[in-house]
This record gives structure tokens, C-alpha cells and sequence, in this order.
């Protein structure tokens, strides 16, 4: 090894070792006849000191030396007289006597600290140096710790590790595939996967009943601020369970994972409905840390005069404690927050029930104090509260509850970082009308069983069926997703018969599915974590971005490497392919 | 869950309980009025007991269940009067008193067991069959403990695990890439990676000293027996090593996964040179498992007037020991192996020492007894023994005696199964002379750092320089590859100009790496392992298929899914690519 040390490790119980380290120069500083350089490496930061007073030649070649140099240097470790306290091995410094540039440095294009002056675009491109920086360094460490608890966890469970394909088929629904052109089959493509779905279920019809892999996941999306085309899942899939055995032992893994990560005890899951989750919550992903539910109150609102509410198929609102005092100003900013086009609510009636005791609403001219007050008792209002309410139609209003629910949950801190309310929604509704395919559409995909009751309206009535899906949801942000799948052939002929799939299409793309299912396939279901997300998750920001080693821009390229990029006329040749004008 | 316990776990002090089994029909048998069922899961085989004497209905049932049928049983678990004592379960048998068909199933094509009657491509195309078969599901167990162990392993010794993206740059030089067309980039295209080298470089310039990923490799080869287009590998890099560190840390990793895997403690690893290897047993991965080195004749052999001695490059022989009895028959069948097309020697001369102390040659005509001394003199070889020289160019020289080698080694048991001795082979050249492309190409890869005394002989005689490369080879498998790789910019630059690649061409495709070289690159160096490879090391036999859970056959296909396939012309509108006739 180059070193025998690294730059975190000294203590004052190594004063007097003579040790070699090898880093990166953080910061030089001259005093007087010395120079200290602050030396980094992946452990911490260790201080060197050179004296112009015992080696000239030394101390000046040190003061040459610029950010980022990186240095192996060998010298003796001594107690520093000034000692930094904030530093791990503040107690010490190291009398430097030898030397050796190991390569030098340009400056860098940004300062290669937390609080840096470089933009994101600058610290993509040379993402290199921005993984220098302390906060990204411990980004991936993160992960990292993730990846083996995630693991160990699931492995001392009895989960077998197994590895399933990259290069598989194309298939008609979900998201785009990314194609790969084969060249020894001429004119056929490969399809990377968007899941290991299929291939997982094969292992269930194998056999192997507790399965995870952390695999990566391809879709060639149109990209938005938190996406990649490509990401990383933990896959699982279990043989003989039902939904509650799944829930339960996921749900323990993200306790295993929340201990062993955050050394955080979270509260055990709750579990609601799809159904309630809208109602309550106005989203199937509510932040579960604050109350402030829905109320729904179309009946008691109606019939008043007021066509607002008169003519809306839903009429409902949430009560925010202790801000009716709210100035206008503040109210308009709420109204501002609900009719912005991403949320697209019509507008925003509010009800105060002061401290003194009087209403105040801004539809004083349909409604009297004691359809207020009456307002207030279903809403379970008191006094000092706010009451906020949208009217509209049913998904325009739970969108913008919902939104507004977070936004004040926001504004009175009730969102705490650090505190952690898990959930698991069930009950899916399998299927969603598309008005654009005019056809039904799976809500999870099409392997994903039919509740056995409902099976009956598999022909009649597909939108009533329910699933057995089920999503966990932590502080609003979806962390996995899963079901129960179907594992008997007739039941998903019928399924891709009702989402438009016909026999032809059925069974060149999942024949092979069916035709196992004939085979003694057993009863299974699974999830699948966005493993980005719960790293983010616990790194405690929102962004993906910031835990991917080497993520893509929002137009999918890799500006460091600039990808993708042209390819040769031979390749494009070999494949047979041309390039359409 | 579905079931109380396995069909693995019952034992004689279960006696008594009642437990619910799932698993799949393994054998029926039928004895007076009792019905034996066989219940196999992951974990075991359960024998079910149904008696006509109290359930007759049952029994009946029972009778009508076919093979791979999935049953939920519920009983008793009563103590065998016949006990078997093969199986880990021998003891005991379940009185069913409730049995569930979960599933039924067809007649499988072959039969679920370790000795089947299916071939290779029904069972490849039945995967998910096959992998019911002991054999492969304890195939596919080993691989999951390998790579906890690997991952361990690497953990404990402060690698973190990082992933690396898999939509990248094509690259001009090496194997084929598969190209993935970007839809939102127009006639752009993204390529899988090879490996991720540059990436794995890019952290060490991004300070992260030790870095792992058990990961997906891809190559548009044309497939050999043994190849995938898809393969794991265990991909490592470390900062501020040299050689001697990295293979000290891996041999390490390796003795590891010997002890945890198999428990066996295997040798040190001998350390031995690229020429070396090639002098004395010609070829670069020698199975080190016996002696029978390669003795080298030119000098000795010429001059006798046989002119196949003294016209050939070299004349070298290996010494077969006790085997101056081989007949006739024995003999011709080695002419025959030497000069079969894939090894290329033009013929085989024996000589034989006969116990009586004769010598016999196939060239007695040129070489008399005294000649015959000499060569066994030179040769170490005893009375009895049989000595085996072939003549031509260097490399067919050494092709011919290096598998002639091998054959002798399984002629004379001399490659014990569970013998394992590991060898690392180092100072390989830096380039081989490619004759079709006539320029140099990289032995390993364009990274790969020259020996520092070597250095000056880049312009005048690049085919004299070493690299600080190095192979990890066990039993004459091929385990893992690596090198101390180029950390300045100057270097790597000369190197592509050496291999032939355009300024243009380095820097369109290289640049972002030659940048990063410019901002405190650090010395840094690693290794790869072919996953696959160690994994069927484990296993004890040769095929990487085996250990894969859905290979594809050796026209790259997937015959279980049928991949690849055709993709829509709406897909290929949108990538802005059509298809040449």
C-alpha cells in the first residue's frame, strides 16, 4: 500500500508514529515560517505541517502545491499545541519530511466543499469532483449501507439472491421498453427490462418461494424533474402467501432497514384502503405524520343558492387549527396555490371561526353564521380554526385537498423530517378507464390477481373489481408497490382479454407466462421497493439524483460522458439498420 | 401463510402435530389401500399418507393427483414404522386429513428429477421446470452464497458498493457493444457496457479508495460454447495500491469464499510470470494441480538430419511418467489429439525408457539409444517413462503440449476434482500485434499501466513492453483479470496513439476520462472476477449455464420467451430507425 495510514484515523495516541498518507489537498494556509495543508481523503482530513525553519527546500515546494494535488506524504505524528476540536484528528498534526506529487491538480472548475459555488450543470459534468465533496461521498456511503442491511435482511429471511436477465422481449403495455437491435438475429431486438415481473413469477413456478434481487430497472419515459431511464428496485416475490404475509414481512423489512440505518423505531404500519385513502386524503400517497383529513360536504352545502356548490359533484374541505386569524393576503396565496394550472382547482372558499366567536367567510352572501356553525360541527372545527373548501369534480377536488393538506401541514410544521409514519394502502382498484385507449387499464399491471369476490365482474363491470394490491407509502412518498398475482391460466386470459390484449398479441408475448401457469404454478405475490427513493428517503432529501453515483439530466443524457452519442456507419450496418431522414 | 411449516423441516419430534404443508406432487404410489404421495418444496420432500381405511372420499382424491400437481394438505404428523433413512425427513409421514389442489398440472415434458430424460433444449425452453430439479436449484443456492460471501467479504474490508450506469457510450475499440437507439435524442444511441471501467476509474478520481459491484456485462460476440452475451462480474478498484495490494486483497477474497463456500482451505497462490507460464506449459493459464512442465529441445535435437527438428521455431516435450508402456493404439490416439484442427501440430514424436531399460523412439531412424539418453537427460525423465516432443512455430508448440499436458494430467488422474491450487499470472505484455487490424492492440485493455522501466520503449518498441497486469487462474480456469491502470493524462494519450486511435477519436470518445486525469487522478488499480466462472469452479463443473437462472443458448437466444423478437413499426417510427433489407 501506498500509505499506512489514512486521513482519518490519527489520534493523539499516535503521537510519535512515523506514518505515510496519501490524499487530496483540500487547503493550503501559511503563518509565519509554516504551512499547513489540510490533506483529504475518503476517512477524513489529517494536517500537515511544513517549517521553513527545519526544511526550506520542503516548505517551499509545499507552498507551490495547489487544491486538489494529490499528495503521498511521510512524516511524524505530533500533538498539535492548537487543537481542533472538530475535527476527528484535530488532536494531531503530522511534521511532514518527504514529499511526492502523486499527480497534480488543474483548479477545479468548483469548490470541492459542501456549500460549493458550482451549479448543477457544472458539477454533472465533472461529476467526479463533485463526488469529492463530503455530502455526496456520504450519499453513496448511504447506499451503501442500504444495500447490505437490505440484503442481509432478506437473505437471513430466506430470500435467495437470483439474477434474471437484462436482454429479454418487448412487450405491448406499461411504459416504453428501450429496444437492443440483435445482430446475429437479424432484424429482431432485445427489450431491456422495466421489471423483472415475469421472470420472477417463472421462479415462483420453479420452485424457489422467497426471491429478492436489487436489479436494475429500464424505462424510456419522457423524463420529469425526479425520474431516470434507469433505476434501481428491490424485487421480491414469495410462493404459498397471501397479502398479509407479504405485508408483514416487508413491513419488517423497512423497520430492519430504519433501525439499522437510523437507529429509528417506527411505529408499526397502518393499513387503509384505496378508497379511503382518496376520501380522507384526497391521494392513494397521504402524508400520515398529520391529521387534517377530508371532509366531505356535498349534502350540507347544497341547495343554498350557491352554484359554486350547487352544480360541483363534490364539495369538500379541511380544517387548519388555529389560523383563523389568517390575513387576506394569506388567504389569496392559498387561492393562488389551488387554481395554479398543475392543481386546477376553480377557486377556494374559506370559513374562519374567530377566537371572539364570529364567522367570516368569502361566501358571506349565501351563507349565514348558522350554516357556519353548521358547517364548523360536521367538520369538527373550533374555534381559532380555519376552514378550507374546493368544489368540483371529484378528482379536481381530492388533487387539490390533497395538495393543500401538505402545504399547510407545511406552513404549520407538521411535516417533521425525522419523524416517520408508515402505511400500506390496499385494495386497489384493478383496473382505470382510459379515455384516450378507450379501454380498461391495469392500475399495478396485468398480472396482478382480481380479489377472489370480485371475480364475477371480470365481464360485467371491470371497474368494480378490486385488486389485491397494495402500495407503502412513507410521509407521502410511495416506497413500493405489490400484489398478489395471478396464478392460473384462464384467470389471465380473461385479464388481457378486458385490457384489449387479443389472443394473438396475448400469446406471442406471454405465452411462455400461460403455458407455465399450466404447469403446477403455485399461489405467489411480492413488491418491489424504488430503492433510489428509499435511500433518499433516509438521506432525508427528495431528490434521487443526489444518491445515483452517475445519474442522467432530465433529457436522459449523461453529460459527463455526453451519452448517448453517434455510432458508426459498420454498426449500424452489422445490425441492419438505416437511420430514417 | 399457507403453511405451518416446510417439506423439509418434520422430524420424529414433531410426532403429534398438526402442520399444513404446500409443495408440489414429486411421486404417487399405491400400496394395498393406502396412497403415498411424495410433497416436494425448496427445503425437502414430505411423505403424505392417505388411508382408504378412514378416508376413502380423500384417497380417492388422492388417486387422481398427477405429477407437479400443487396441493395445501393439512394432518397429523405420525412416526414411520418404516423408517428411510436417505431422507432428512425419513422419520416421519403426515396422515392427511384435508388436501387442497392449489394448482393442477399437465404432464411435464421431461421428468423433475436430478437424472432427467429431457435434453438440453426442452429444458431450456421449460426453464422454469427445470429449475425444480435438485441439481439446479442447489446450483442456483450456491450462487446466492457466493455472492453474500463475496459481498461480506469486500464490506467488512471497506469496499463500498457502488452501481455504475448501464446506458452508456459506445466505444471504438474491444469487443462489440450492444447499441440502445435513444428516442428522446434522435439517431443517438446509447451502448450497454463491457464493463464498468472507465466508471470504476472515474470514482477513484471521485476519492472513493475501495470500490465493488457484483454486475451485468454485455457483449455482441459470437457465441462460443461457454459465452453469454449477458455475464456478472465482480468488479473492484482500489486507490493508492500497487500490484502486490491488490493481488494480496483478492487473494484473500478468494481464500474466503474457498473456506465459506467449501471449506477448504486452499494453497497460497503461486505468483508466476506471463513468460514463464508460456515456456513451461504453454499457455497463459496453466493448471497448476500436477508438475509435467514443458522441456525445451531445439538446441539439443537439431542437427541430426531430421528435418522436421532442425527446420521447426522450437522443439519442446513434456515427460509422461510411467507410461513407456503405452501401445500403439495409445500412442497414435496422442498423434491424433495433437493434430486434430483446433490444436494445429503437424505431428507427435514419442520416445519411450523402457523399464528394461531400452529406449524405443518413433524416430529411431535419426536417434540412437545414446541420442535418446541425452534427451532424457535433458528431459528429467526416469525408466518407465514416456516422452512426448512436438515440433513447428512457437505458439502451435506450445498450444499442442499444453493441451497434450491436460490430456495426460485426466489420462493419469493427475486433475483431481477437489484439488485446488490458485495461481496468479503477472507481467503480461502490454500489447499483441494484431496482423488483421496491423497495429498494436491492448493484451487487456487500453487503461492498463505500463512497467514504469518500460515506458521509454513506447515509441521505438511497443511490443517489448510489460504492463502491471495480472491473472487470477485456478486449475486452468481463467477466475479474474486486472491491472494497475493509467492515472495521467500524458500516458493514456500515448497509449491510443499506440493502438491506433485518431486524436479525434481518443478524445470524442475518452475524453471525459483524460479530463478527469487533469484534476488529481490518483495512482489506482483492480480487478475483475468473472462471476459466472468462480460460481461453476464452486459447482464442480465447467458450464456457466448451469449456474445461471435463464441462460440463453449459443445463438444468443432466449428459447424460453422467445427472445429477441420482433419490435412494432410504431417503436421503430419513434427511434427514427428503419430496418435494410
Amino acid at each position: 500500500m501506498l500509505r499506512t495510514n489514512t486521513c482519518g484515523e490519527l489520534r493523539a495516541e499516535h503521537t510519535g508514529s512515523r506514518v505515510t498518507l496519501c490524499g487530496w489537498v483540500q487547503k493550503i494556509r501559511e503563518l509565519g515560517g509554516m504551512t499547513f495543508i489540510d490533506l483529504r481523503d475518503r476517512y477524513g482530513i489529517t494536517q500537515l505541517v511544513f517549517n521553513m525553519d527545519i526544511d526550506a527546500e520542503l516548505c517551499n515546494r509545499a507552498r507551490e502545491l495547489g487544491r486538489e494535488f494529490v499528495l503521498s506524504i511521510e512524516g511524524e505524528v505530533k500533538t498539535r499545541s492548537n487543537k481542533n476540536p472538530e475535527m476527528e484528528t484535530g488532536d494531531v498534526e503530522i511534521l511532514v519530511e518527504k514529499l511526492v506529487v502523486l499527480n497534480a491538480s488543474k483548479v477545479p472548475p468548483f469548490t470541492i466543499e459542501n456549500e460549493t459555488d458550482g451549479g448543477e450543470e457544472i458539477r454533472m459534468k465533472y461529476r467526479y469532483l463533485d463526488l469529492r465533496r463530503e455530502v455526496q461521498k456520504n450519499n453513496l456511503i448511504l447506499r451503501h449501507k442500504v444495500l447490505q442491511e437490505t440484503r442481509k435482511f432478506l437473505s437471513d429471511e430466506g430470500f435467495l439472491e437470483i439474477e434474471t436477465p437484462f436482454l429479454i422481449n418487448s412487450t405491448p403495455e406499461g411504459a416504453r421498453d428501450f429496444i437492443v437491435p440483435s445482430r446475429t438475429n437479424e432484424h429482431q431486438f432485445y427489450a431491456l427490462p422495466q421489471s423483472p415481473q415475469t421472470f420472477k413469477q417463472l421462479l415462483m413456478v420453479g420452485g424457489f418461494d422467497k426471491y429478492f434481487q436489487i436489479v436494475r430497472c429500464f424505462r424510456d419515459e419522457d423524463l420529469r424533474a425526479d425520474r431516470q431511464p434507469e433505476f434501481t428496485q428491490i424485487d421480491c416475490e414469495m410462493t404459498f402467501v397471501q397479502q398479509e404475509d407479504v405485508l408483514n414481512i416487508f413491513g419488517n423489512l423497512v423497520k430492519h432497514l430504519f433501525k439499522q440505518i437510523k437507529n429509528i423505531d417506527i411505529p408499526e404500519f397502518e393499513i387503509i384502503s384505496h378508497a379511503d385513502a382518496l376520501s380522507n386524503y384526497g391521494t392513494d400517497k397521504p402524508d400520515m405524520r398529520f391529521d387534517m383529513k377530508l371532509i366531505e360536504l356535498t349534502k350540507l352545502v347544497s341547495g343554498k343558492g350557491f352554484n359554486i356548490f350547487d352544480d360541483a359533484e363534490k364539495v369538500a374541505g379541511i380544517v387548519v387549527k388555529g389560523c383563523a386569524s389568517y390575513s387576506r393576503k394569506q388567504t389569496d396565496e392559498l387561492i393562488e396555490f389551488v387554481t395554479r394550472p398543475q392543481i386546477g382547482a376553480k377557486g377556494l372558499i374559506f370559513a374562519k371561526w374567530e377566537e371572539d366567536g364570529n364567522f367570516k367567510s368569502s361566501v358571506d352572501k349565501f351563507f349565514n353564521s348558522d350554516d357556519l356553525a353548521q358547517w364548523a360541527n360536521a367538520m369538527g372545527a373550533e374555534k381559532g380554526d380555519l376552514m378550507l373548501i374546493v368544489a368540483g369534480d371529484t378528482t379536481v377536488v381530492q388533487r387539490a385537498l390533497s395538495e393543500l393538506r401538505l402545504e399547510m401541514g407545511n406552513r404549520l410544521e407538521l411535516r417533521k423530517p425525522d419523524d416517520f409514519k408508515p402505511l400500506f394502502v390496499v385494495d386497489f382498484p384493478l383496473f382505470r378507464w382510459s379515455e384516450e385507449e378507450k379501454r380498461w387499464d391495469p392500475l399495478h399491471h396485468p398480472f396482478t390477481s382480481p380479489k377472489e369476490e370480485d371475480l364475477d365482474k371480470l365481464d360485467d363491470d371491470p371497474g368494480a373489481i378490486n385488486a389485491n394490491a397494495y402500495d407503502l407509502v412513507i410521509n407521502g412518498i410511495e416506497i413500493a408497490g405489490g400484489s398478489i398475482r395471478i396464478h392460473k391460466r384462464d384467470i389471465q386470459e380473461k385479464i388481457f382479454k378486458a385490457i384489449g390484449l387479443s389472443e394473438e398479441e396475448a400469446k406471442e408475448k406471454f405465452g411462455f407466462l400461460m403455458d407455465a401457469f399450466e404447469y403446477g404454478a403455485p399461489p405467489h405475490g411480492g413488491i418491489a421497493f424504488g430503492f433510489d427513493r428509499i435511500v433518499a428517503l433516509f438521506g432525508g432529501t427528495e431528490s434521487i439524483r443526489e444518491y445515483i453515483a452517475f445519474p442522467k439530466n432530465n433529457a436522459g443524457r449523461d453529460v459527463m460522458i455526453d451519452a448517448p452519442g453517434k455510432v458508426s456507419q459498420d454498426q449500424l450496418d452489422e445490425l441492419g439498420l438505416s437511420l430514417k431522414k
